[in-house]
């Protein structure tokens, strides 16, 4: 076993952290991984697999936080990319990208007749709410508890910087009880806006939990009696469960769905999309950024739902995740030790099932990343149409090498 | 004279109507420039000039509402873009970019001691504004009538989606109007976390305001007084006026800044600034996004500032702005009209004396287009380091012909 040196990632780090707030801000911060086990900068990458700034190389599962669905460097993405950079990227009107962009979506996803497009996920959740507010003139906003909607102010409850004005409004409820939503819906009767949901309840430090038989159904049932707008937002999973949907997937129809993450394939653009009937709320919400429009970006995620499409690489992610999740159960059985493998097979995530600290997970993920294989301990993971049956077998070993690892620190179950 | 066709500009705006709300949403719709007379859709762009979808060419004052400030497709910015694709944008990490542009500017701005990074202007001055209220543990941000700090929904006063929460505690005061500040200060004493200023008021459909002499220095000394976080959005002037922050310019120091248009060329990244003082309260507030770290962005602006830098493009725009400002005025002059030119060289803009509804300003701007020339009736200008003599000159010779059928349509002034 190689024992990875960190060297120039602490080097990087220590100049990072005299001239950037925490030296790497948000959820890319060391902190919200493994310190000391994780490498802090990122150097290449190509196909399933990065290298950091120290050389080591590393199967990865995180994919950037969802956006390389390809793979890292795919060749279709970048051909595309690069011919419109040689147009340009940034105009004073948008270009032909972004009407072809918006004809492609309409056209895979059967729920939604129209999209405006943002850079981030935030972007484009906010942009929701906002659209639902408009359409109804009413003001409250339900989420899940624990749900991520994104980085602006209206769904970050308490968070430093925020004040009470900023999501006074946005009430949150039981993912999985619709009880609780319609406890919500009666209490503030008239004035709610809109229903934001995950396809599934993907919360950080946390088992993913899959929505219960007829939750979403309900949900779109209470929207329809109170003319509620029913808001998807389909950052994370979305491109990773089913071509036209997530919701697609599970069986339900939202009126307006967020897209960013798998578009672009590690292009920076987001896509809010709606049904008909809301369209001209949409247009009434001023909506724009310097770079919404960039074109760099939007033939990069032609490119991309286009190969997505071609290749079937949702079926062959379905089958690598699957093999993933499996191996995983059984190796750690093999091992003594009990684990919990959650989510869809795309968008897998793994906790050991005696603890709720994570400190198995830790250990785990920390020496997984040692051998060259990145799973992340609190956040769910991603695959990629770059992960081969080779990829998940190398990984499946080292996971047998470090459940060994945990079993003998923690003991078996 | 060639009359410009826009045929293939109709044909997507008809297929964009169809599947994006408005067609074109934001500042870049065609309701805000002048219907009929400017083109809906680019295709491509080299040095000052781009083409629309119909092949019709314009020398650009608008500059993509800011970004391209050496010129369309600037070879130094693309090879270093390029150099970094190969490597890789999107990763579970930063790169060393982000390290090395945080460094850079820094250094470049003597203002400061840390940068975070996001994709747009309003990511940061969101940012700005929720690090001064963590600072203060105060509630209230004062900004200038009129002034756009963009498009995130603390600023937008009574737009559509929004609701009276939202920007509650955001008030406004008159630009160069200090008094008009004190009072607010006094209204709300001990509750005001942060002023947020432009360094010179750049509103749009209107005359752009220089500070008066002492203005900005009575609100650094208003900040200093009473403990209140002072922020400078310097989105659309930043590099434009002077390399070590516009602030330097105009004699003040903030202690936060915010940057994006011209950092880049084009490329999608903004920076929240600020000096040592604040640097935790930044670190407090959960700024992130899956792109906010993309490392070819960040290399596209380390190369970008260095050509700033290195070719003294300020100094060169400053004198091709200076001679359009003239030139203008001299023309306009000629034609038996008055015009007000405003702003500072680089960032100038242009209104008639006689008139506030803009109807001789979009007949004027309709007809530049016609002839080749972009100039917005209602935005301020940009001049770009690619602006040469020859460029300027040709624009005053249909600023000659423009004035002449101004002034046939509406009389002499």
């Amino acid at each position: 076993m190689k024992l990875n040196s960190f060297d120039k990632s602490k080097e990087l780090f220590l100049r990072a952290t005299k001239v950037i707030p925490s030296g790497i801000s948000g959820n890319k911060n060391p902190a919200f991984a493994v310190p000391g086990s994780f490498p802090y900068f990122a150097e290449s990458g190509e196909g399933c697999r990065y290298k950091d700034v120290d050389g080591n190389e590393y199967i990865d599962y995180l994919a950037g936080y969802g956006p390389i669905v390809l793979g890292y460097n795919d060749p279709v993405v970048e051909a595309a990319a690069d011919a419109q950079r040689k147009l340009g990227a940034a105009f004073n009107h948008p270009t032909p990208r972004a009407v072809e962009l918006a004809e492609k979506l309409v056209d895979l996803i059967p729920a939604i007749d129209w999209c405006a497009f943002g850079k981030n996920g935030s972007d484009v959740t906010a942009y929701a709410i906002q659209t639902a507010r408009e359409h109804t003139q009413r003001r409250k906003i339900l989420m899940a508890k624990g749900a991520y909607h994104g980085s602006q102010s209206w769904c970050r409850h308490g968070l430093g910087g925020l004040i009470e004005s900023d999501y006074e409004h946005v009430l949150t409820f039981t993912w999985n009880d619709a009880d609780s939503v319609m406890d919500l819906v009666k209490k503030y009767d008239g004035d709610v806006a809109g229903i934001i949901i995950t396809p599934y309840h993907h919360p950080a430090f946390a088992d993913q939990e899959m929505p219960a038989p007829g939750f979403l159904q309900t949900l779109r049932k209470i929207c329809d009696d109170h003319e509620i707008v029913f808001i998807l937002d389909d950052v994370r999973a979305g491109f990773r469960l089913d071509m036209k949907g997530s919701h697609e997937y599970f069986g339900f129809k939202p009126d307006l769905t967020c897209y960013c993450k798998a578009m672009a394939n590690g292009y920076a653009v987001s896509a809010c999309c709606g049904s008909q009937p809301f369209k001209n709320a949409a247009s009434r919400v001023f909506f724009t950024g310097t770079y919404y429009t960039s074109a760099v970006e939007q033939a990069a995620s032609l490119a991309c739902l286009d190969e997505l499409v071609k290749s079937n690489a949702i079926e062959h992610m379905m089958k690598m995740g699957t093999m993933l999740m499996d191996g995983l159960k059984k190796t750690a059985a093999d091992n003594g030790l009990e684990v919990r493998l959650t989510g869809p097979p795309t968008l897998p995530f793994m906790t050991f099932a005696s603890e709720k600290n994570f400190r198995r997970s830790q250990l785990f993920s920390g020496e997984a990343a040692k051998r060259g294989v990145l799973l992340h301990p609190h956040h769910n993971w991603f695959i990629m149409r770059a992960h081969k049956e080779a990829d998940i077998q190398r990984t499946l070993e080292v996971a047998d090498a470090c459940f060994a690892i945990v079993s003998k620190e923690f003991g078996k179950d």
